[in-house]
């Protein structure tokens, strides 16, 4: 009974501090470095971490004056910057060592909002390794996410109002020939009603992934505070795999053909097998392949295999006039091929920060179908919104494609917005849009996060 | 015109390599370094990333003989290791560094599994940054994933067979003054009936979020998989956040108030307010409160506000031998701790890996209304079932709690299988458990998964 009790109470100890100890929230004081292989780090056997582990350091830290501080431990590094959104628009900024090998940076004070950053140690990019909120992304590299909050609860922060799910959907692409996932949001009165809802399809950029829109778009909070507030209509959104590969953690199936074939991963015996590309194994990629095809194959993904599996999987108006697509970035370029190829199917278009797509040398010329016949079915479009930032590479490309609307005498909103190609830039377009969509008549496009957010 | 139609076609150059560039899937060559501010990396300006990427390489790259083959841009880094569950239990791998400042390293083969895996770069941990699947953790470090196929799918690989939905339950949780959330999993006939279905909560672990069990654990495909074969019963199977703090990227009332107290962020006005803790601003902590009431604040949460915000939502049987309860690691400590707290709620108990929770010194005097009565309600359990690996370091703690029932004449299955504390080991304890559940009878507890592991 003895050795019954204290193995026990040392399995006690063990899991208290594996639950409980919280390494972000409650982490032990600086200067006490943890123990690999003891009870104090038992992750550390088998959490795919290794080596020291240096002091326990609080990173990110947000300060009352909105001034956020970031530490991370590297003690034979020679040079560590702090990139990315946080630092507002300024040069990367270089952290300072201190004797315990621990590198700090306090940044300028920024305006409230979600933020975006990294390290670059040395050369390498790396999220910050005390910071569990990463923003998964498609390969362009992993970054960190803070928000510096504001006098209270924003827009795109949650409050206690009735919530929507996040419905993940998996559903088998013919198009891509992999297994792939949308996120759907449902607002909080779909499971007490019976009707059918419109639908806005919602695409993310090329540097991110499925969960984008939900994880850094907070997509699902902005729809629930809208529509506690009645300021929009209760609708669906769908925000799927805007890219031609296949979703994440899905196995071999939900690797695309074009990911295997860049050599990462040797297919499995089934669906995706194919031969290995020449120069795989030496970790040299085959070269991308130019044209259309990729755009093509993500056009037909959304019209042959996702639209219809959200219309058998949710309770999803199929009437064109209640279907709105948007995206941002590629997301929008993609919105832009999709719907202007098949202006039949949707009554509302939203373009971020992108301009006309594959559209070759004259988007006119390339969709004939939404600018043919003196572009009847761009003018029977209920609304085409474009806006980008005013620091935003792509807002040339948009206002291009606002030029050749114009041209068209095709009604159309075009707007830019203070600030640059970040997701600091879509949250308030889609507060901003999303009252726009689905009204029998256009609201005002003043938004309150508009008049909210300074820079 | 001509403007106009140059810049369309420059912003489709950009955005087509933004979207379909897909840095992981198709890299351009090796030793063709990225350009930062160019239109060959746009997310570079807003993505949080900066600073020189190096050559674009390819990294995991698993072969076909099983080995996998891991990449590093570093060239200023004097040391390199591999760590994690990719190693298979051996010691840190040693990265090799060549001339262009790529570490390679090309591991020995492995069994087909999912593993976790890192890499030490000079004392610091960092994911790949290569790879986009990463494991998103509580602060113990973020690991990357990768998948090394067997010889067709896996039991844990999404098939062509009916999918269930994932959906994400935002939640206010009283007992933690945060917002929280819970991935609920609906089989595929979820939406073609009336009935109310039988519920297994399922815990993750300490180093991991609520989305572990879906992003790692991948027990949606698993559920999948066993329903198609008509292998278990449809449930629910609810996945909170298993531990104290509020979840991720739900905003300033997402953090508990311990979290907020630790100084990473100022909270704003309103709910999660206080004082900021002592030591805050010098990035020091403040110790961690001791005994057992983090664990109680779990355990409040979860029967006073999570179970509650399940059978509002949700179709879900409200009888106690509708509900199974379980969990690994910390979160089975805390599945004892709530079960044998309060048995009267549920009819199935699985602990992975785990001990006896906060028992103290005496796991039968500290829950008298499992215990008391001569174990009267531990008898009416329709099933305990509790597993550890053979090389987990949390087996001891499970063989005092095997002693403990055994002591008390508690009916239980008792088993180690093979493995080390890794999702290696905790993702064939679903595919067997999840078949013993809700069933008139138990049925075999050998499952294909087990039979199919090699190590």
């Amino acid at each position: 009974m003895t050795r019954h009790t204290s193995a026990v109470t040392g399995m006690l100890a063990l899991v208290g501090v594996t639950l409980f100890g919280q390494g972000r929230a409650q982490p032990p004081q600086v200067g006490v470095p943890a123990q690999p292989g003891t009870a104090q780090a038992p992750g550390q056997r088998g959490g795919g971490r290794g080596g020291p582990q240096g002091p326990q350091i609080v990173s990110p830290q947000v300060n009352a004056e909105r001034t956020v501080t970031l530490r991370l431990y590297a003690p034979k590094a020679t040079q560590v910057n702090v990139t990315g959104e946080i630092l507002n628009g300024a040069a990367p900024a270089a952290m300072t060592k201190g004797e315990d090998g621990v590198w700090t940076a306090t940044l300028p004070a920024v305006p409230p909002d979600v933020y975006l950053y990294a390290f670059n140690i040395d050369g390498v990019n790396t999220p910050d390794p005390r910071n569990p909120w990463v923003k998964l992304v498609s390969g362009t590299g992993l970054a960190s996410q803070v928000e510096v909050p504001g006098d209270g609860p924003q827009y795109y922060d949650s409050k206690p109002v009735p919530h929507g799910l996040v419905q993940i959907m998996t559903y088998e692409s013919k198009a891509t020939g992999a297994t792939r996932q949308a996120w759907v949001y449902t607002p909080p009165d779909y499971n007490r009603t019976t009707t059918k809802y419109p639908v806005l399809y919602l695409l993310h950029g090329g540097g991110d992934l499925d969960p984008g829109w939900v994880m850094t778009g907070r997509a699902p909070i902005i729809m629930d505070n809208l529509l506690a507030e009645k300021k929009a209509r209760p609708m669906l959104v769908v925000m799927p795999l805007a890219r031609g590969g296949g979703s994440l953690g899905l196995g071999p199936n939900g690797m695309s053909p074009g990911i295997a074939a860049a050599g990462n991963v040797a297919p499995p015996a089934g669906r995706g097998a194919g031969a290995p590309a020449p120069g795989a194994a030496a970790g040299v990629a085959p070269p991308a392949p130019a044209g259309p095809a990729p755009l093509q194959a993500f056009a037909q993904d959304f019209i042959g295999d996702l639209m219809p599996a959200v219309e058998r999987t949710f309770r999803a108006s199929t009437r064109a006039e209640d279907r709105a697509m948007g995206g941002l970035s590629a997301g929008g370029a993609a919105t832009v091929n999709t719907t202007f190829s098949r202006p039949d199917l949707f009554g509302y278009i939203i373009i971020m920060s992108a301009g006309a797509g594959q559209a070759g040398q004259n988007v006119e010329a390339s969709y004939p179908k939404f600018f043919g016949n003196n572009a009847s079915a761009a003018r029977q479009m209920k609304l085409i919104w474009i806006a980008a930032g005013d620091e935003d590479f792509a807002l040339n490309g948009a206002k291009a494609l606002d030029e050749a609307l114009t041209k068209n005498a095709v009604k159309h909103v075009f707007k830019t917005t203070p600030g640059r190609h970040e997701w600091r830039l879509w949250r308030p377009h889609l507060y901003e849009f999303a009252q726009l969509l689905f009204q029998p008549q256009p609201r005002s496009t003043e938004s309150d996060a508009g008049k909210a957010r300074s820079r």
